[in-house]
């Protein structure tokens, strides 16, 4: 079979490098165009990030010498991709406007960042939650005048780690109405530079911008449901989340204590869990977890050091359920930020839209 | 004036050598006696502690040649100090009766550990919050035969960052009825060598051994009332703790979020909190923090590097008031572990206890 | 073709789990037996590891169930394994005599232990460096009474990021005659539990116990020449070693200052470095790196992090070769301590005698 | 007393807040100026510093509300102080031209910066080194027109935890060679931002960019002598440094070979060091440490975290004095890199002027 070629926007950031560094030896894709900031453009991509290089493998051979692209000129991409993974580092209105026009020139977008999140017509994808949002794509190429082209996102990375467990228990019919979450966040979702060392020796900071935000809100959009070429937003569960960057590399953590509608039975949640199975598996794409949640029974697990590359990052592990003294269940949930909430999670969704026939 | 002889059981471990850092110089109480486990009696005290010796300022001068005695052996105390302070690291049986023995030879006790901290006739002090249960004493007293001696306790370390911003809280008629609190906890407060190294680098440990426990019940009993010679539980806030080991070397984080029987507007919150000060204030003890509270208006604070060092480790630090997505509010709040925490605890509950004529 | 059986001992220490790790789909060897002390025999596995599991993938399926034996009874392990891996946790002595007990029971013993580094006719092996000193093992077996079984080990963890090295300029003909090194060494090297956590948080240790002496004495053994049944030790480099613990996990970086008897030009050193290649990678091992020596051109490498897992975890990565202000160059060297420095290391090893039909 | 009134330029940055931190409370001098960039002119310094605040204890509120200068416009100083504290995170270029420019309007200079270390008529003070290096001030003067002002600097951070060491055994009568040095630095070295956290969580970086040639170079200048209105320089000793990274917060360590002329015996080296005194000793200057070095006999000191505060961080400490296998002694050294290596070094050069009566 011939490869799909895909290009990454923003490659030489820290989800850009994992992109690069996942998307080696894809079964179906190809990297066979990267893009950055006009600052990069023009240069070697080995040389364009250099230092920058934070991935624990060297830089693939496939695309050490690529020239980069100006990520900002759509038509650098033309014909040199089928579609495009963006991580791009701008501004917020400047992504939105730049992911709708690759999409105009014929170039589907598969992205990372926030920017249209919560563009109505545009999913919010988390492949094994809610696969169905695709169905608005017609009406977004419609309405917009795309002809092949088309922008799905993904949720916010300190998500992952509780509203794949939460899914699950209300798949499994097990209503929650509120959620109080405490995140312990890595130094790498922050990108590079990121956090400075000081801020992070000897240290934690409980604060991350805007992040407590997206953590509590996107839920609302990914367990929504589509009504008239439209995602209407599901708001039954409160979550209130606090948001803290701890000093780890990779892996989020989150503390979650749960209150149902009906309190079920500790053995049913873990049943719900362990037996959790979605589109993605029933596909077979191929990074695909063939477990999505991981229970870990050992009382204290999941630690991101050791938990976080399970079944290739994009596992969700869990641990440590256990009744709550104020709500009815706590548990820990942790998953790999930068595989799972980032360019793993990315890939998947362009798996997802490839085996929907979308790519 | 002469100063008051103490000595501290436990003298080698991190608590103890906390007590020997903060008693260098003070202005009321003198260290003449130091005792520890057997393997350690009979040593100089700088040739017992070692290399396991973990503060920043060297082993003072005036203790460092004291020849270490047997903590098991009350006698070995009898007429070396007048009290003590205990930081023993034995079985919790072990502990209980050893610290009433130490009482019975009229020794009193003012401790760090666990083991009396749910004896109905023992007083789990925090001086700005329950001072009037030094009036169970008495009873202590008189029902188990000691004459000058008896055993006063303080709670667990993990407790000082929630429950002092809430008491004050309460103290200025805000009722709380629910409090779900994630505890990022630093390395010392497991003691040495305490957790592995590789526990802790690129890590966190979402689990300490009673932890949860310890930081939900004892608030009922340090908010609890003294009624005929015993104390009386508060059982009105229910509390759920989620603890946390994480890569700090002191300073225990905790992210609380409260409801409130009436939900109070911002500005009382943050006027109870900068305004509150207690008996320790009013007696001008001289370890008592001139503001117990300190409120910091910085978006990212506390941190603990920044701020576990506040008025000597003493007070507590609050930040982020913030609406609750679930609850009403939610703060962050933080105090040194080993110092307000423990042994800086301690003390000041020795200058209370001396202030009060119990020494 | 049917997997030679081979056995672990001290399976649940820190070397001990990297082997089970390093072996799961070995396609020459099949763990099929697993021992440890008294304390963890009788268990599976997966409960005598239990917390203690420090690997980043989770205990292989294959053995997750294996009951461990007791590593003091040789006869446990008769019929069990067709040889042995060592890496006990005991005093030398015993470990002397216990890895002897194995080889006379007919038991090959690969050791990642101390012990018999300085037995004359045990090889040191490094198999890069001294495949050659396998010619003893025939002296041997003869003089000790061993049949099929016989003891080889390998070189501290400390040494492999600079003796490749150094061995890969003398093999060229650029005979050195002093170095001085400093050693930057993970927390893994210390096992579990090693080094507490406050020994390493904001913090680094100038001393690790016995390493220097091991790091200046082992490479005369290495580079020494096999001569009538014995390995006679070469001296000709002088070696200064300072060993330091950092707050590193995995990866052992080395600062190293070289002074030769005739100086070569850069070009050289950089030629020899990258053209190098040995036995194992003509005899195309398993576990050999296809490049042992990876020369990075970047100014700030080799990092541990980032560089640790090239070639997995089995290649040295060198950089930053300049000239020496004292001496006449100066580089810094990386290697996995677990992975090329232990385990890997063995594994190497044991290919290497399958090769060579010793097994 | 009147105070001598002091300004701090560059203030903002870490150094700068080092200096606020030191100067509260300083018997000689009192803070009245502080100036930064244009960025941060025209703030409140609580407001310019804001976040970037790394000290352990709060703004001092003697100057949390002055408002911030900006240091390229040298006549916002004039009539604010009396001297300045140079601290500038400029271009070379810059802080060269800047620094007299602030010198000949009458502000002396005691600086921190790099710029005019290697102008012949300025000296790099250390002043247990070579407080008679002031004498070339008089010609610096007269030369550059200066009437009351001129300009002093001092060291690199990374040279106190050797060079005063090495200095206090050549003052013995013990001439030195050589010395192969590997320095293990601390984060805060860098400044604020800095190292990225991703550089430093389960890392070390083995490159400084410019620090070994500070390292290497600059003790020629410290030790040479006084000629003619110049510093001639002293090369007898040869220096080799490679210079690291690792996830410390304060305090740079030091591993040290050291070839003698003629070898003492290791209790005259250690007698040297512990006897050990010198001008700011001798005048009693008030950051002067009572022993400018401290010699720790445990085995595994000094320590980062343990020694840097050691005499209000202003003391070296030195250990683990043995024999080295190349060289003749080698040794650990470790100093306060933003205390006695920057700011606290700064503050005692300008007692040092002051008490000469320059100031």
């Amino acid at each position: 079979m011939n490869k799909i070629k895909c290009g990454i926007l923003g490659a030489t950031g820290m989800v850009g490098q994992r992109y690069v560094s996942l998307l080696e030896n894809h079964p179906w894709f190809e990297v066979t165009y990267l893009a950055a900031s006009p600052r990069s453009a023009g240069k070697k991509y080995v040389d364009a990030v250099n230092e920058k290089w934070q991935m624990s493998t060297p830089i693939p051979d496939s695309v050490s010498d690529l020239v980069v692209g100006d990520a900002n000129i759509v038509e650098s991409a033309i014909d040199k991709c089928d579609f495009v993974f963006s991580a791009l580092e701008l501004e917020k209105d400047l992504i939105k406007k730049l992911e709708f026009d690759y999409a105009k020139s014929d170039i589907p977008v598969v992205s990372n960042c926030s920017a249209h999140r919560w563009t109505k017509d545009v999913p919010m994808l988390l492949p094994e939650v809610n696969s169905s949002h695709l169905d608005v794509l017609s009406e977004q190429k419609k309405s917009r005048g795309f002809e092949k082209g088309f922008v799905v996102v993904k949720p916010n990375c300190s998500i992952q780690s509780y509203i794949c467990p939460m899914f699950a228990l209300e798949k499994a019919g097990y209503k929650i109405d509120k959620a109080i979450i405490t995140t312990l966040q890595a130094s790498s979702g922050a990108g590079y530079p990121g956090v400075p060392s000081l801020g992070l020796l000897d240290n934690i900071i409980p604060f991350i911008g805007g992040e407590e935000e997206k953590s509590e809100l996107e839920p609302s959009k990914i367990l929504g449901r589509v009504v008239g070429g439209e995602i209407v937003e599901d708001n039954s569960i409160k979550i209130s989340a606090h948001c803290n960057r701890v000093p780890v590399v990779d892996g989020h953590t989150a503390c979650v204590s749960l209150s149902f509608k009906e309190k079920p039975i500790m053995e049913e949640i873990i049943k719900a869990w362990t037996n959790f199975s979605s589109v993605p598996q029933e596909l077979n794409l191929p990074s695909a977890p063939k477990k999505p949640i991981i229970y870990s029974t050992e009382q204290d697990r999941p630690q991101p050091r050791k938990d976080r590359d399970s079944e290739g990052g994009m596992a969700v592990t869990i641990g440590r359920l256990r009744e709550c003294k104020v709500f009815d269940y706590r548990f820990v949930g942790l998953s790999h930020n930068t595989i799972r909430g980032a360019a793993g999670g990315g890939i998947l969704n362009a798996e997802l839209l490839k085996a929907k026939n979308y790519l």
